[in-house]
């Protein structure tokens, strides 16, 4: 940010009086303009014992799997959200149970809440996806999945599946585990 | 918005190519300013089956009483936003058990956290709070209570007590709810 979104002026980075962290001010408007983590809403859909994971046609991680999810938007519910980017996704309907997943990336501003969810009906590759199947515990690809926070959710949900018991697991993935993905780059 | 942040240009307010909603865009340097909802996180914390309360020294709603709760910050976890919001509100330390509600608010783009938590050691006044005491349930000042996520986190605390068991409560809170607590303007 270097320009107040309000007037125009030019911003500083400065910590505001009565605050205790750094925020972009504007001296011409007096707007501080706050920066706050975005949530990525999603699911996991089931059927049959089996996983929809959809291959991504768009960076970052082109090419790679992942369960349907992406950033909430504004006026809409995180139930919605989850819903929504399954359709988009995977063109796919799910009946969604409980919140399973909350995992918190703090080096990048993100919070994952992924809901465990039946897949209802057809699926298809929705235009942000190259291909998008159904996978058996077995076969999934784990070497290519897209974010860690996905393999942290298909890890969880094996382990559960032994039990049946599918309790909320909140975590939080740092710099480390993304390395793994990413590299140090 | 009215300038692009990234550059000072006006920016216009229109769907995207390839989108589907409107976003703030700059035709100078192309920026898409996306906007998205923000996390409240708080805690409800408990000793000796009391729980505490602030009574709120800042607008909105100065002199109700809420719990421990506000904008969750970059670079923290959700778990850190609710035990930070905590210290500063009520200059209390808190144990976090599980995430007890999480209430969507889509008319003004928040998403609320609420955890439950026992309640360590001392407590006082932070400066956004007047006054911060315990309440058992008979003394809960139900018609002065700031928002309608705190009423609601503690109408449910009080019912699953009952029983000793708290699941985790997905739930929406829209205008009309709202209403009832700010009047329709």
């Amino acid at each position: 940010m270097k320009f107040c979104s309000n007037c125009g002026h030019n911003v500083r980075f400065a910590i505001p009086e009565g605050d205790d962290r750094s925020r972009y001010l504007c001296d011409a408007c007096g707007a501080i303009h706050y920066q706050n983590p975005r949530i990525v809403a999603g699911t996991l859909p089931i059927r049959d014992g089996r996983i929809l994971l959809c291959r991504r046609a768009i960076s970052p991680r082109m090419g790679y799997w992942t369960l349907p999810a992406g950033f909430m938007e504004n006026a809409e519910t995180t139930l919605e959200a989850a819903a929504r980017e399954t359709r988009e996704e995977a063109c796919a309907e799910v009946e969604i149970h409980d919140l399973y997943t909350l995992i918190d990336l703090p080096h990048i501003n993100q919070v994952y809440m992924i809901f465990r969810a039946d897949l209802i009906g057809d699926f298809a590759a929705g235009p942000e996806s190259q291909e998008v199947a159904m996978f058996a515990e077995a076969d999934i690809p784990w070497d290519e999945l897209a974010f860690p926070t996905i393999e942290r959710t298909l890890r969880h949900y094996f382990h559960d599946r032994r039990d049946g018991v599918f309790p909320l697991h909140i975590g939080a993935i740092g710099l480390q585990d993304r390395e793994r993905y990413f590299g140090s780059a």
